[in-house]
Formats: C-alpha cells, structure tokens, sequence
C-alpha cells in the first residue's frame, strides 16, 4: 500500500518546501550579489519583515531552529546566566544543548506548567528575588517562551504580556521560539507585532521550515542592541551564508501575500479535523488542547501497532501516547483516511486481532 | 554602464548557483521523506561519495564552509589542542574564529611557508619534539591544509603526501579545506582519492558553493571513528538540517556526471587567460602562480582606482594589490573586457588622467 | 553575646585550618623544589594516596571543590555529553554551572532518589537504551555521586557497587563528589578503597577544606586514561599551582597519621548528639537521616527567628528548615547550648514570646 | 655539592614564601568566619588595597596568575573579541591556551615591538581603523601589557599612558599582567596608582607568588562595571575559595609595611649585580636590559653545559641561550658563585675540557 507516501504524520520536516519558495530561488538566480547578506535581496528581507512586525527589525536567516534559538539566547544571557523555560521546552529536550554551548555554559532552568507552557505566576514564583542572587547559581537572563507550544498549544496575547512584563521588570531578556510561529499567528487572528515586541519579546525565531520553508529560518532581532553581537556570533557559528540571497529570496517568498499564514491555517484546520474525529472515537483520548497543528492522543497499545503495521507513520511518544503532525501540505482524505482506520481498529474485539495480524 | 552586472570579480561566492544545482532541489519537492538525514537521498549521497573516493565515507551536509572547517576540526582535536596551520590560512584570517569557539579554546598555530602553504620541513620544524610537550603549551593535534590555497597556488600531491606522513606519524589529524577542492582536483588532474585518504587527509571540507554549489558543503569523513563525534557536534552546531533531503540533491547533482569538474576547469581556464594577458602588460605584477581560479596582482594604485570608477567589480588585498576571482559562470569576454581595460589604463600618462576622472 | 564567634553552624567552611596542615605549610617553606607539581613533596603526596587508596593514584590539587567536580568531570565527558546526578547534588545546585563551563556544554541530567540521593534502579531507568541514542540529546557519559550526600546521607558499599556497575556497563564514568569523603568512610567503616575505585569509581574528588585542610582539594584519579587530558585542562583552568609543594604538603598533613578520619569521626559525633537531643524535642522535625555530620530539621519560624535573635548562626532551607552542620573543630558544649536554646524557645507558649523579642 | 639546594636560578617560582606570609595564615587560623570572601579579612583587603591604589577597588584573591590574566581578560571581551598584545606575552606562549577558553574563543592577536614590550605606534599601526571591523575577524576588545615583561624589561609610565590613551579612544579594555608588579614599581620607583588606573588600566593581575607570595594572586578591578560580572565568573571557574581569609590575610601580609616593594628591590639589585659581573665577560651577550629580576645571556654551549654539570640550575631558552632569575630570598653569595663560575669556564681553553668533563 502507498500509505507511506502520502499518509505520513511523523513531523512537519518531512513535507515538501511550498512551490512558491522554490520558484524564488530560481528567481534569485541571475546576475551576480554581494555575499554575506550585503545584496538587495537580503536588504529587501529586512525591509518586508519590518512592515510585516510593523517596527524596524533586523532579519538573519540561519539554517534550523536549533540555531535560531541558541545563538539568540547566547546574544541574550551571560555564560554564568540563567534562561527560565517550560519543561519540555524544544531547547531543553530536543536541541542537543545547543543554547548551553553556544552561550558557554549558561543554563537552562525548567519550569513546570499547565497547559504545556510557562505560566506567569509559575514563573514570577521561580525567579529568584532580586537582590538575593547568590554567586553559586546561575544568573536569571533570559526567558524563552515557545509559540505555538511543543504540544500545539498557543500563548494568550495576555499570557505573553504578562511574561514579557515579568521579563522587563527584573532586566531579563524575553526570546520566543516560532518554531510555528505562523500557526498561533492564525490561531489567535493576532498581528505579528501584538504577538512578539508589543508583548515584549526581544527576539524571535521566526520558523519557516516546519510550514514550507526550505531550510532556512530566521532570527528576528526587535531589540537593536542585540544586533552587532549576534552578527559576530553567526558569522563564526558558520551561519553567515555567503550567497545569502538565496536564503532571504525564500523568506520573503514565504511570507509574500500571505503564503505562510493560508498555509498554517490549512494545517491547523486539518489538525482541528482530525482531533473532532478522534473525539467521538470511545477508546481514544486527546491529550492536549488542539490548538495548532499537532495531536497528542492516547490509544490502546494494540491499536497503535495495527496503526502501524497499515503503513501509517507518526511517532511514539511513551507507552500508549502517539504525536500526530498535520502538515499544511496533507489532504482532508489523509485525516479521513487515519480517523477510519483508527474508528475500526478502535472497535471492541478488533484491535486483538489487528495487533496479531500486524506481528 | 552595466559593468557590475557582469564583470564581477570579487568573490566566487558572488555568482549564481549551477542550474542542475536548481534543477535537483525542484527534483527532490515531492511525497514525504525522514527528516535529519534518515531520508534516501542523503542515503545516495553517502552511496556516490564514496564511489567517488573510492573508499567507504560518510557525508555531512553543512550550512557554510566556516561550519565544515570548524566542526571537522573541533572533532580532530582537544580543547587544549594546537593546530597547525599555513600563516594566511582561511580558518586564522576569516572564519571569525569559529575554530577556537567550536573547539572549546584551541589555538591555531601559524607556520609560514613559501607558495602560500605549508611546507613539509617548516612544518616538521614548527612541530615540538615527541615527548617534550608541556602542559603550558597547546598540545599538538591537528594540522589543516587548504588546496586549492587562499592565494590560488595547489599543493602537488608528493607535498601532501610528506605532510600526511608528518602527522600520522605525530599522530595528528589532517583537515583539508576545500572550498576550492575542484579547482585544484583539475589542476592536479589527480582523482579525489589520490588528493585526500590516500595522502593522509582524514577528514574534508569539501566546498561547492564556491563553484555553482547554493548554500551547503559538506564534510566528508574518511576516519570512521571521527563520525559519531561529528554527528553530536553538528546536531548541537544547529548544522542538521531538518529536511536534509534538499541539501543532499544538492550536492548530488553539484558532483553528477563531473559537473563540479567542469565548471571548475571552466573558472580555472578563464584565470589563466587572464593570467596570461596580465603577464605581459609592464605596470601589473602578478603576484602568486595562477594554479586555480584566483588571480592576485600588483598594479599603480592610479589603475586601480580607474578601473573601480569604471565599474569593475573586485576587493583589495592592501596598498596596490587586489585580487580577481574569475568565476565558473564567467566568460572570454569578462576577462578580456577587464584585460582590456587594464592595458588601456596602464599605459604611461593615461593612468594619471583616469584616476582624476574616477574621483 | 559572644555566640557568633563560637556557636556557629553555618557551614563546614566557616572553620578553622588544622594545625597540622598550617604546619606542614611552615615546613615545606625552605630550599628551592621545582614548580608545576615537579616536586618532591608532590612526588610523595601521590606514593601517599596511592598507600591509602590500595592503588596506583594521580593526584592533582586544585583550589577547591568546584573545581575539582567540574574539571574531573569535564575530563569524563564529550562536550555534548549527559553526566547524570542526583538532583540536588552541588554540582547541579551550588557550582554556578562550573561543569557545563568546563566540559564545553554538557548536560546535568537530575534524577529523583530517596535518601536525597541516586537509587541505581531509578537512575537504571532514568538512562536511555543503549543503541537508542538520539542525536539531539546529550549522550550518557558520566554518572556523578556525593558521597556523603548534601544531605548528609551516606551511600552503602552495596548502593555504590551498584551504581558502579550500572556505569561501567554503559560505557559511563562514575565521578564521586567526597567534599565529606572522610565523613562518609568513617560512618562506613569502609576503607578507601572500597569506597572508590572498588566500586568503579573513575575519579574523587578528595575534599579536605570541609574539614580541616587549607584552601587545597584534590582530584584523585583512578583510571589512568584520564591523567594525561586532566593535567592539560588543569593548567589552562589555572589550577597548577607553581608553588605546588605547598598543596602537596598539606594534604599530605590532612591524612598523616589518620587525621582526616579522626576530624571527620568528632564532626560526625558531634551530629549525632545534636540529632539525638533535637529528635526527643516534640516541635522539631529532622528531615534527613543523620549519617554524617549535617542536620537538617524543621522547626517553627518563630523558633528558628529567635535562635537567630539569640545570636546563633545557621542557614535557612526555606520556610521552617534549617541546615546545622557540626565542624569537626566544634565542641559538645557547643551542641547543648544549641540544644538548650532549643528546649527552652520551642516549648509551648515560649517560641511566640522569643519571636516578638527577636524583631 | 649542595648546588641545588642554594643556587638555583629556574624560576621565581622554585623559592619560599615571605615568613610574613605563613605567619599570617597562622594568625588567621581561629574562630569562624563567613566563607567565600565575606568574612572580615577580605574586607580588609579590599581597604588595605584601595589604599594602596589611591582609588576604591575590588580585590579577588585566585590560586594562579594563569586565573588572574585568563578570567580578567575574559571579563573585558565578547567571545568573537581579539586580544592585542606583545607576540612574547605570558598569556600567549605560556598560559595553556587559558584566555580562550575562559573567554568562550576570543583571539589572541600578538603585536611585535622592541624592548620586549608593545610599542604605542606599532600596536596602533595593528588595530583595524573604527567603522571598518568585519564580521570574519575577531572584534578588538582589549590590549594587554605585562609589567614587568617576560623579558625582564620595564615599560615606562609615558608607554603605558600611551597604551591607555589608544586603548580609551577606542573602547577597548586595557589589562595588566603584573606576575613582576612589584619588580616594575622599585625600577620606576612609581607610585601604584600611576602605573595603573592613572595611566588607563582597567584591571591588573596582582602578582604575589613570584616575590614571596603563598598560592595566591589577585584581581584588582579599578573598573567597576567589571566587578559583578568577575564574581560570577570566578565561582564558576573554582576560583572563589571557601575559606577566602587565608588568601586575604597572606596578600595582606604581602603588602604590610611595604613587604613587597623591600623583596622586589631585592630581587632586582641581585639581578643588576648579575648582569655588571656578566656585562664584562667577552663570551657572554647579555639579550635584554636588566631592568628587574631577570637577566637573558648568551653564551657558548659548552659553557652552558658546563654550568649545568656544576650543579648551577637554570632554563634554556633556545640554543646557547639562558635564562637567569634572581629571587627575593637569593644572596650576593649565590650571584657571586654563578659569577665566579662563568667567569672560569668561559675563559679561552677552559670551556671545551668543562663540556667534556659534563657529558
């Protein structure tokens, strides 16, 4: 069966880039440029981002989100600093502390929450008073805050405000991970400015890879005194592409008459698809708010590996717990296709056999 | 005029991207595939590369060659390791020093040499004896050596050979920078092979964007015990591209059918006709063997400035010294345009005149 | 009062050198040695461990316990590697991050335990699978115990072995943090010996100042693949005294003749008297075992406000807990006062009146 | 003979410490006191010092001057930051790489000169002019000077001021390296202050250990801004000691009633009594001017190796060269040996029968 094809909920990176951001690079390849982000195209990035944000920003593309947030927060914090984010934030669990060697050691403190994301008062209650900071532990710097969540959850604009007001209030530096940035974007119908620098955000990872990027993301600088310093830190982090106009061609063509938010709202109607049909379904329990584009649900084991064994892919995520990604790229047919097969599966006296028969 | 359109000669990395390069990408924008490499086309490229080399290798594609050079050596070395490396080397004058950061604190070690490298005696000589090592001294652990070099010469292949022997018999690693690899793969008329493992070359920088690459090197492991080290220190480097896909057919089509070959013979072929005109016009003084693609002269600063005002593009390489890159896109009639010009400037008493009208 | 010269129990720290080591101190002091450890008195300090430990042993002194931790760690581990740890060990809480600096960006993993310290089938199941390593999670590489623990709680021989073996076969160092390595081995009768090496343990850091030494730890090292890389990253850490003899002397003072033991021994008495006083006392709370020679116990705030009015010097554990640690220079009257005071302001109807005299 | 015992010209750092110095630490040997610098001592010691300076400081005591240069440094630059100083400077050839780990990768850049030292207009002639700093070389962030040089060479108060002044103008740090402090201040016969602050330093490496001091160096911070940032950095590094009153009480003891400036004359009319007696010997080159404690000669191989035969310990530096340090607690009859004995063998016909007498 062609399931392995076309009905693939694994992550977001395994989709294809959106034809629009290929064709931009196609375009981009005439004449000769300035190297090192000294082009037009580069300078044409920086000035569509600056509308976009609706403030002067400046843009650097760099090749993944892990580089993205890191060499942001080591802009961000001292060596000896502290950066405070939510447990199972992707720099904490997934980004193989790559924020601590960039920084040169700072550390990251995990905080706890509901909702699978930082709460402010949960936050205020682990800052350390101000005043009292003993040398022997790190330094509070930097918040990071991740939107959409890990989880597909999305920051209210009153919850980020409340952060970045926690932030600014102790001189701590507030960076947010947009790994799907574009999906709370449509989520919350907020503008891009509400939703970062007007809630005090210093300093975005702006992802376009998980949403039809094409390796190529891009650190979002609101805060000008950050700017120098992370011009030396990606040039020696090999983040400063010589023929970065390719790299700004698909940023811009990425976000050009809205392609990035159709886009995400298309994953997400999709994941909201998804997550009505797994509702009703008795043996099946959501376990995130489905907020974005992704899909937490529990299953009997037997399910999961008939699942399996029908060629449909995802990922584990414990015993029991698997992650669905609708990608803005898959069909409603995917979804359909996923919600009979589990529907079946899920009927009494069918998942024993299913499992056997996947053996 | 429409000089800066098309008569660059400033830099490789000004130039656009191979249309197969293009071509492949466009190629590879279809169904789903694992994301970090786990894909099948990163597969054939391992697969092809090690045809190519003819040994098994393992093949890291990475954001620039700063990265490649810098990961590749930090896996070669200790935090407290020297690197042994030619006075004008890449990596000491122009990578930012990323060596030293990815490293954790190494220290490049500069040998002056004759023909802008490293050569086997001075090397030998620079080296402490065995067994004399002090603990205030970085200790010895790698030495790079960059073909084609910065300044366009090529290392022959008894010259490498006796450096190879050199380290293995210190036991140190030897790092080659490619950025220039085709370049002096043609010039050589050696096989890859030959150029680096058979030499002693345990791990490359393996350079395309320089020669109609768009954005990704790689680094190509022959020391398989360097690979697992490697694959930490790039997933934390944020060098590991989600969909890794893109720039693997990249990279595959950069090498299929000798593409790389051609088009560095073709930049090759342009500097030495530009060599050749240079030669003979009495005011310019070449100032390094033309063995690759980069042409370095000396000429009366008056020539210089007329020949920016008339919108030649290239970078100056201190008082009356520039440097022409002649680039695999290029034409006949670029250079000749420039051979041209030069001829008409340098003549006596025009010069002068010239460079008032540039002001 | 005259409280806070005598009745003091904030800290192991807040003490006095022995006289002994101040005296060795005093008779190395004549002729010349050579500097950086090449000395005689060095040379002897490591025949003298190598007697006490049963084996062959390299011991570097180093200014202290943070530095010990973090550089023998540091030497355990790859950059990108995980060191696990119980999570409240000191290296995670209390060393400003010293280890992460050190290693170049390793992780500290924190697992949970009874006995505030690491249970081998917790820390078992804390480790992933082996040949399921993902790359963007640090990779095991160390596994790091207190012994005795912050809490002043002793690992068993058995425990240690355990841990040992869960080490070894996982390819994991086992690093032991001994800033009470003396306190710890007379509770257990162990020899050191037993308590190190022949339970796997790689590397020890040999606490001294905690009780009685001067400003001089040691890094004892067990396995000799670490000697070589430690002396290099010692000296760059600025750790290699030039006038090393007069570490060497000192340390070699603290365990002439058994003074560490006896010093640790009276220490521990000393706890064990305050714990068995403080446990009959119907208001207060010991809240660890007391193994070693800390006591931690809470009390109600008015109680501990009026010790503190009373001139008594402690530290705070958060709200109602207490840290009291029994120097090894303290003397019994000093634990009755302390008890006395107890007795006296927690007693039904007192501790209100002393908290109100106490503003 | 007993030469080795008495005549021994290695190093600064073979000899004792001042006896004011361990009896200081015997004084500071009762009751209890704060640890990690806040106890009564340090606080003296910061007083005592800003006395001393004419100016309020911040005094950190660390274990070595490889610490007090390295974690200065690092304090004044960003990690991409260069480090301009003398091409012989300490912290380059002799410091195990320090100042780049500590730093997170900064660059040292080595400046040539005459006199052993940095010469205003050379190091000026090196630093890049304003505005024009790319990305792909380390940014200036500081400057260091050694006073007294490694060379046993003094620069004048008009020479540092100068430093100062380009230093300022262009926002870089300006740190010394006084490992020879107190030997640079009796040949000026200047006050502290105006080898210092006055003339623009920011931070000084208080050497103590070379001259009679005890395992313990300082920071002093004339620049304010710098201090918070150092104390984090310094308990991190395992710098900050527990029992910090020991190292407080042996500086102040090492200053008391002008200690070291009395030990430093010392040292240095031995050294001038040298180099008179050398200065007329036909075989001998004296290399450097005697300006402190150290004297560099040249002389023939088989006198040298006759010398080392005779028992006279000492270091070479290269072939047929020496290098002799006078310490504080040397005498006249040690020069006057060492004399008598050049003197002798360097004599026509004498120095080939000593050479075989040695082997």
């Amino acid at each position: 069966m062609s399931a392995d094809a076309t009905v693939d909920f694994r992550s977001d990176n395994v989709g294809p880039a959106s034809p629009e951001v290929l064709a931009a690079l196609q375009a981009a390849n005439q004449a000769t440029a300035a190297s090192y982000g000294e082009d037009q195209v580069s300078a044409a990035l920086n000035r569509r981002f600056s509308e976009l944000f609706e403030t002067s920003v400046t843009v650097f593309p760099v090749a993944t989100g892990t580089a993205a947030n890191a060499l942001a927060l080591a802009a961000c914090v001292k060596p000896y600093g502290g950066i405070y984010c939510y447990e199972q934030a992707h720099i904490l669990t997934s980004e193989g502390a790559a924020t601590e060697a960039f920084s040169g050691g700072a550390r990251l403190v995990p905080v706890s929450g509901e909702g699978f994301r930082l709460q402010p008062q949960v936050l205020e209650a682990a800052l350390p008073a101000a005043g009292s900071l003993p040398r022997h532990r790190p330094q509070p710097n930097a918040v990071s805050v991740t939107q959409a969540t890990e989880y597909g959850t999305v920051y209210r604009l009153d919850e980020l405000e409340a952060i970045g007001t926690i932030a600014r209030s102790r001189g701590l530096r507030l960076q947010m991970d947009g790994a799907r940035f574009a999906n709370a974007l449509v989520r919350l119908g907020s503008s891009p400015s509400a939703m970062t620098w007007r809630a005090g955000v210093d300093v975005l990872s702006f992802g376009a890879t998980k949403n039809g990027g094409l390796n190529a993301e891009a650190i979002v600088v609101f805060d000008p005194t950050l700017v120098e310093d992370l011009s030396y830190r990606l040039r020696r982090a090999g983040q400063t592409w010589s023929k970065m106009r390719f790299a700004a061609a698909g940023l811009l063509a990425y976000v050009e008459g809205g392609l990035f938010l159709r886009s995400a709202a298309r994953a997400n109607r999709l994941a909201a698809r998804l997550e009505a049909g797994l509702h009703v379904i008795p043996a099946v329990r959501v376990l995130a708010p489905v907020e974005a584009n992704l899909v937490f649900v529990e299953l009997p084991e037997p399910v999961i590996a008939a699942l399996e064994a029908a060629g449909f892919l995802f990922f584990r995520r414990g015993s029991g717990r698997i992650r669905l990604v609708c990608r803005f790229d898959a069909s409603e047919e995917d979804i359909d296709c996923l919600l009979e097969a589990v529907r079946r599966l899920a009927s009494p006296g069918v998942s024993d056999e299913s499992a056997r028969a996947g053996d």
